[in-house]
C-alpha cells in the first residue's frame, strides 16, 4: 500500500498548475501531459507521496485517488450516483466495516464501489444487475482500486430474489423498484434498511403506495442539492451553472415483525 | 450483538404509531408510552428485531438503532453537523475502514461517531477539544454507542499542535481554522485529506486566503441543501419548511512534497 | 396622496430598532409600542416621510407601506402566494399597465392586490372565488390600499364559465386548475398567458396532461426558492430556516387558432 | 397594437414543433425555418394572433412577445438580470404604473426593459451608464418594444450624482454600489426604496458595512434559485442542470428624516 506496483490506479498531480490525472500502472505505457512525457516505470515502485519528473523536468506528485476522485473518473455505460447522494446513502443505510449489504441493478459500479470502500474487506457487496456488460464493467472498475475480491457480482433478474437473507442493508438503483419490494422483503434483515434512488416523482409515489402495503417503518423521501463556489476569497460566490437533480431518495426500515 | 445487554442503546418502534424510541437499557428502569408502560428488564435479553410487550399489551420491535438517528438524538452542546454534511465529508475525506483520523472540535461528538463508525475497530478518531465538558460529554455519547474505545478525546488547544503524524485525513469544526495549517500541515500524510466546515462567508474566505499560502491543492467549497418530502404519494411535495444553512463544507488536499 | 388620511393603510418605522408596524388610521384609535404610545390623530393629516412622536417621545418615520409588506400582513384565511412567487408570475404573465386579468380564487386577495397594482387604476381585474367569506376579507384588503375600484370581485363557482372574452392574461390558483382548461380557452385571447400554482407534484402531473389535449404552446414548470441571508456584514450566511416549498408554477400560452 | 407594422417585434411559433422565433418586421426581409421560408412582408399588417404560412404551407401563429422573452433574447453585451430576480425587485421596489424609477448602469438594458414596461407610459425611468456603447445598445433593445419614449438614457459615471430628486425607487447594478450611497442618499425620496444586486458575498459584505452607516431600514439580503422542470407528465422531474447563481439581492429604504 506505501509502494505503487503495476495494474495500480494512482493519481498525480502537477506542480505546475496542479491539474490531476489518474491512471493504471502498466510497465510499456506513459502519460503524456502539457509538461512533457512521463513513463509509467518512473512511476512503479515510488513510494505514495513522492515526486517523479516529465522528460522536460516538470514535477508531478504520486497519490492515491480518493473513492470520491474515482467514481467521478470511472468508465460508464450509465448514470452514476452522484457523491452527494453516495454520502447520505451510506449514512441513511447505517453502513459499517464487515457488513452485508444487497445492492441491484450494478450499473457502471459507482456506488458498489463506495459500499465495497465503507464495509472494507471483512465485509461483502452482492450486486445484482441483469446486464452482462455492466456486470462486466463494474468488474474492470473494482478490480482497477483492489475492490473486487469483497464484492459478489450476479448477472441476475431480481424479480427472481435474491440469494441471501438476513442482510441489514438493501438499495435499489431501478426503474422500477416497487415491483421488487416482495424480494427485498425476504432478504432484508428485521430492522434492516431500505434505500432507493428514483429520478421521477411519478416513480416516488408508486414506490411510495407500494411501500406502505409492505411492512417498512421510518419513511423518507428526500433531495439534495450541491452548490459549488469559486474559490477566489476575495469573489466568494457560487458557481454559475449547478446539477439541478440527480434523484429522490427514499429510505425505509424493514419492520417484519409487525405484519 | 444479537441479544441486547444492561448498557445497550436501543430503539423501540411502537407497532400502533409506527414511532420509535431511544433508550439505555437498565435494570430499574421502564419506558413510558401512549400505548403503556415497558420495562427495560423485559427487554434485556431479548434478541434485536424481537417484539416485546406494554402492560397494556401494545405489541414494540426491538432494534439497532441507525448511525443517523443515533447522532440526532444525542445530547448536545453545540450545534452538531448534520447527516448530509457527514455523508460528504466521509466520501470527500475518502474515509475507510481501519484509517486513522484527527478531528478537532470534538464538540458534542456527531463527527466523531460517524467517523468511529466509519473507520472501525481497526481504526482510530484522534479528536481534540479545548473544552473538557464537551469532552465528558461525546464520551458519554460515544460509550452510549460502544465506539469509545477507539476514539482518542484529547483536551488541548490545537495551537500548540497534534501529536500524531502521517494522518490521512483532519477535519476542522472549530471557529478560525484558517489559524491552524500549520498544525494540520505537520500531522497531515502527504496526499492527505483536509476538511473544515464553516457557517459564514467571511470565514470561507479567511480559510480559502491561508490554504493558499500553504501547500494544499484540490481545493473545493461546497454547501449541500437537503429538502425532505411529505410521504403521502397521492400528495407528493416538499415539506414547508427547511434548513437553509448549516454550513460551508471547504476540502483539499495536502501536497506537503511541492512546497 | 402626499399626506395620510383617516383610512389610510400607513407604516410606521420606530427610529429606535427600526421595527416596524402597518395601521389604518382612525380618528379614535391608537399604537401601543416598546417606546410609548401614539395617537392616530397625531398621525393624520402629516406627510408621507415626516416623524410624529410616542408620548414618550420616541420617533417614528411615517411612510407608505410597500406592496410585498402588504400582501405579507393583510388578513389571510388561505395560504397566500409568497414575493418570490408573485414577481415571476408578474413577468411570465407579461403584465402591463391598463390591461385586463383574470384571476381565480381570489383567496385572501395577495395575487389580487399584486396584480391591481400592477396593471394601474386603467387596468381592471376580474377575479372569480365560490366562496362569499373570502370574496369579502379580499374586499376589505384591497379597499385598504384603495385597490378595489379597478377589482371585480366575483362569487362563482368558475366551472360556469368566465363573463369575459380575449383577456390576455388568466391565472389560476385553485386545487384542480385542469378541470377548467376549457372555460380558460374560452376567456383567453389568442397569444394570451395562462399561468396556475399548485402544491403537490401529482397535479402538476394532471394539470400538463389536460394542457396537452389544449392549444397550449411554450409550456414551462418552475420552483422557486428564496434563501434570506442574516445582515451581519462580518457573518453573512443564509438564514438557519427557510421555505422549503410553496408551490409549483405552471406557465402556457394559448395558440387557439392552431388546434 | 392589433396589427403588425414595419419596425414591431414579432414572435411567431411554428405549429409543427411550436419552436418560437423573433424577429423585427422589415420590408425587404425573410425569416428561414426547418418548415420553409416566410417573407416579412406576409407578416406586415396581419392581426396578431393570426396564421401565417412558409413558401411549404406550415403554418407559423403571430404573437405579441413576452417582456420575458424579450429580456431573454435582447442583444447583450454584458451579463443580464435573470426574470426569477427582476420579479422580485419589481416587488421589493414597489414600482408601480406611472412612477419614476433611477437605474444604474444601464447594461444590455434588460432590468431598464422590464421597469419601462412596469411604470407603462405615464411613467418614467432615468438610467445611468458610463459606457455609450452600451446605452446605443440598450437604446436600441428599447426601441424595438417601443420602450425607448419613456426611458432617459444618460451616459454618465453616478459618481457625479443623480440629476433627480425625490426618487420613490433606485436600483443599482453595478461592481462597487457602496460607492454611491451619498449619491442614492441624494435623489431618493424619504421612504423611498433602495436595490442592488452584487454576484459576490464580498461585495455583499461591503454594501451591508456602508448601508449601516446611512439611515437606510429594512434592509434584507436574498438570492433566488430558480428550477426548471422537465413537461413530460409521465416523468415529472426537474431539468438535470440548472442556474446555480446569478447575483445577492440586496433591499433596503431609506429613511432619511432619522439621520
Amino acid at each position: 500500500m506505501n509502494t505503487t506496483s503495476v495494474g495500480d490506479l494512482v493519481q498525480l498531480i502537477s506542480r505546475k498548475d496542479r491539474k490531476s490525472f489518474l491512471l493504471i500502472l502498466q510497465t510499456d505505457k506513459k502519460l503524456e501531459t502539457h509538461y512533457g512525457v512521463i513513463m509509467h516505470l518512473d512511476i512503479i515502485g515510488q513510494p505514495y507521496g513522492s515526486l517523479v519528473y516529465s522528460h522536460l523536468g516538470a514535477e508531478f506528485l504520486v497519490l492515491i485517488p480518493s473513492t470520491s476522485s474515482i467514481t467521478h473518473r470511472i468508465k460508464r455505460k450509465s448514470q452514476i450516483i452522484f457523491p452527494k447522494d453516495l454520502g447520505l446513502i451510506l449514512l441513511r443505510l447505517s453502513i459499517q466495516p464487515g457488513q452485508e449489504v444487497i445492492e441491484a441493478g450494478t450499473g457502471s459500479g459507482a456506488l458498489t464501489l463506495t459500499l465495497a470502500r465503507a464495509v472494507g474487506t471483512n465485509g461483502k457487496i452482492y450486486s445484482y444487475d441483469m446486464r452482462a456488460d455492466m456486470q462486466k464493467l463494474a468488474e474492470e472498475n473494482l478490480r482497477l482500486v483492489g475492490m473486487n475480491k469483497h464484492v459478489d457480482l450476479k448477472t441476475r433478474d431480481i424479480s427472481e430474489g435474491f440469494d441471501e437473507s438476513d442482510i441489514p442493508a438493501i438499495f435499489l438503483d431501478v426503474p422500477n423498484p416497487w415491483e421488487y419490494l416482495e424480494q427485498v422483503h425476504n432478504s432484508l434483515r428485521n430492522g434492516g434498511f431500505f434505500g432507493a434512488l428514483v429520478p421521477t416523482t411519478n416513480q416516488v409515489t408508486k414506490l411510495l403506495e407500494a411501500l406502505k402495503q409492505f411492512p417498512f417503518g421510518e419513511l423518507e423521501v428526500v433531495e439534495i442539492m450541491l452548490r459549488n463556489y469559486k474559490i477566489a476569497p476575495a469573489r466568494l460566490r457560487p458557481s454559475d451553472r449547478m446539477v439541478g437533480h440527480t434523484g429522490y431518495l427514499i429510505f425505509a426500515r424493514g419492520l417484519y415483525a409487525m405484519l
